[in-house]
């Protein structure tokens, strides 16, 4: 496979994963846990599957000041002025942004595409015939997205409803331009979606020139774009420390769908690809155990394995240091940490941060 | 309150408990656990509620040979002539009989009261009185139980029927004839049971003089009354060895129920007093989770208060010993310990045998 000579990527590695606490909390994130077993990390495995595409000295991640020992630990082929870090969060439009304008200030334009670091993209050939064509599209001037074919109708994503096709020197007529962004849908809705078939999963998946991205920035964000212009002309100079001190904090809190994606899509300056991958955002132990494929006895395990007993309880997911018997419970989660122990179904998981926000109330910062 | 002058206790402690699995164990079984959190164990909690009616030379207590060092531990007051162990397990006839034939081989014939030591009575004013009404109908020849009054329609325990009303001289008219057992119902036979008012849950508890026991025993099982004729006449001698290990294995194994109440009462020699005091066999976790009560947030806890977060999920009860988040499941139940984790539901509370029994399956030995 060889490698899309314009493109960088960019990996915004933020987030703490608060629904599939316990395993993950503030101080450990989900991007930098092996939660799938594959033996990497969901940062990891995202940095693995780009490498193909760009080469090692063309990825950028950026992460909080937190982690950035830990990113760096993990991700020993990334160089040092590859990973940008941010002095506290500030929302998905900043640190894209962020690396966007550092890369065009050192290289002039480029391609850029931008992948959250805490997704599950199991095809890698798929994903790559994906970001290819997408970059067809991205060169043409479109800030393009990858559509993920829907399998199910599914609640937990936000969706793309596509409109006219691209021309075919554009990545057309499978590249479309994206008529709007929708919401997480309720189940009705979504099942209409399905049924209606032209429209995609969101998966935050970007590319765009950085010409492009940073013009729309100027346009329709003006100070964060001069904020982040600012930052980035002195960012590989003795002066980044005292410019970002002073800047970053005045930086607008908005995400990339909110400042980009949205606005643009309404003037036709989005174009969508098609990513018939299967990719999950692991937002949730549902989402997770759906991952993990199942044992002789129906058991879902991450984890060593201790030994689970399922009684009356098909379908069970557990990450457990000892046996763990479940009885009368189909669907169960149990994660058991050194800390903590978390038990609930896979039709809850979305309510475990509702537990977690109740351990902040009650001061127990420990734990979340 | 003064000790009842001619009666001894008789305790078996035997059976794992194996549906208060991981709790329970066959090396750590339930008699010999705090169970409800009093600082107690049950069996330690038996023992102090038979002292007052009996001081502590009159209490018997027949246990395995594997568990005598731990019931000697947690028995100070009782002395080591009044702990029966047996060799093997050969059900509660034999445990039973073998400690009434001791008894009467040591002091002629005595009023004997049988009571499981793994059994809850927080109400000792209530059982205590019960004993007592029970020794009057067992001095005039009955064989007596004490039927607890039932507070609900129980499917987990057997019932007594009675009949008619005993002699006042014999405890009667609230002393009654039994007129016959009958086994566990199913739930619309206990409603019935509970709507026609002459029924009591059987707490296998019984007050008999030792010659009636043991003459129906002659009577009955000719054989069984034989072999333990035998050990307890050389009981207190230097040939309880020999003895011992030549007749133990040939004694039948039955159940005092089967043995001696159902044929008994069958003749009408059973009678039966009403014990209206809280009783609870501790059958499996939901009885247990019964006996503990709710925190101000509803969670049922035993053992250290690590934290418990309740998210939709009304009734749970948790013994762990770090933080447990239940989210979604009503009445779920989650025992954590060392080495092991259940995760189940009051309603399939039973069923915890299953999952042990895929345990001893799987040749986890160390588990069960």
């Amino acid at each position: 496979m060889t490698p899309i000579e314009d493109l960088y990527a960019i990996v915004p590695a933020g987030g703490a994963g608060t629904r599939l606490w316990p395993m993950s909390r503030r101080s450990r994130p989900k991007f930098l846990l092996d939660l799938v077993g594959t033996g990497r990390t969901l940062l990891q495995g995202t940095i693995d599957r780009l490498l193909p595409l760009t080469g090692a000295d063309r990825v950028v991640v950026v992460t909080g000041l937190d982690h950035l020992g830990a990113v760096a630990e993990q991700l020993p082929e990334v160089s040092a002025a590859n990973l940008v870090a941010e002095p506290s969060p500030r929302d998905s439009m900043a640190a894209i942004g962020l690396a966007a304008a550092i890369l065009q200030e050192r290289h002039g334009s480029v391609l850029v595409a931008s992948f959250a670091a805490d997704h599950v993209v199991p095809d890698v050939e798929g994903f790559s015939a994906a970001v290819r064509h997408a970059a067809v599209a991205a060169r043409a001037g479109y800030v393009t997205t990858i559509g993920i074919t829907p399998t199910a109708p599914s609640t937990a994503f936000g969706y793309i409803r596509s409109g006219a096709p691209l021309e075919p020197a554009e990545g057309g007529p499978t590249a479309r331009v994206v008529a709007e962004f929708v919401e997480k849908p309720d189940a009705e809705t979504a099942a209409g979606y399905l049924a209606a078939g032209d429209v995609a999963w969101n998966a935050g998946m970007f590319v765009v020139r950085t010409d492009v991205l940073l013009g729309h920035l100027e346009r329709l964000q003006p100070p964060l774009a001069a904020g982040l212009r600012e930052i980035a002309a002195v960012w590989d100079t003795g002066d980044r420390g005292e410019v970002l001190a002073r800047v970053w904090p005045t930086l607008t809190r908005i995400a990339i769908d909110h400042a980009i994606a949205e606005p643009v899509a309404a003037t036709g300056g989005v174009a969508v690809v098609p990513g018939a991958f299967t990719w999950d955002d692991v937002g949730d132990w549902a989402s997770l155990a759906d991952l993990v494929p199942a044992d002789a006895e129906g058991v879902r395990r991450i984890g060593a394995d201790a030994g689970v007993v399922a009684v009356d309880s098909p379908g069970v997911f557990v990450s457990a240091d000892r046996p763990v018997a479940v009885v009368g419970i189909p669907d169960a989660v149990v994660v058991l940490t050194d800390d903590a122990l978390l038990v609930t179904t896979a039709a809850h998981a979305q309510r475990v941060k509702a537990a977690v926000d109740v351990l902040k109330e009650r001061g127990r910062a420990d734990l979340t």
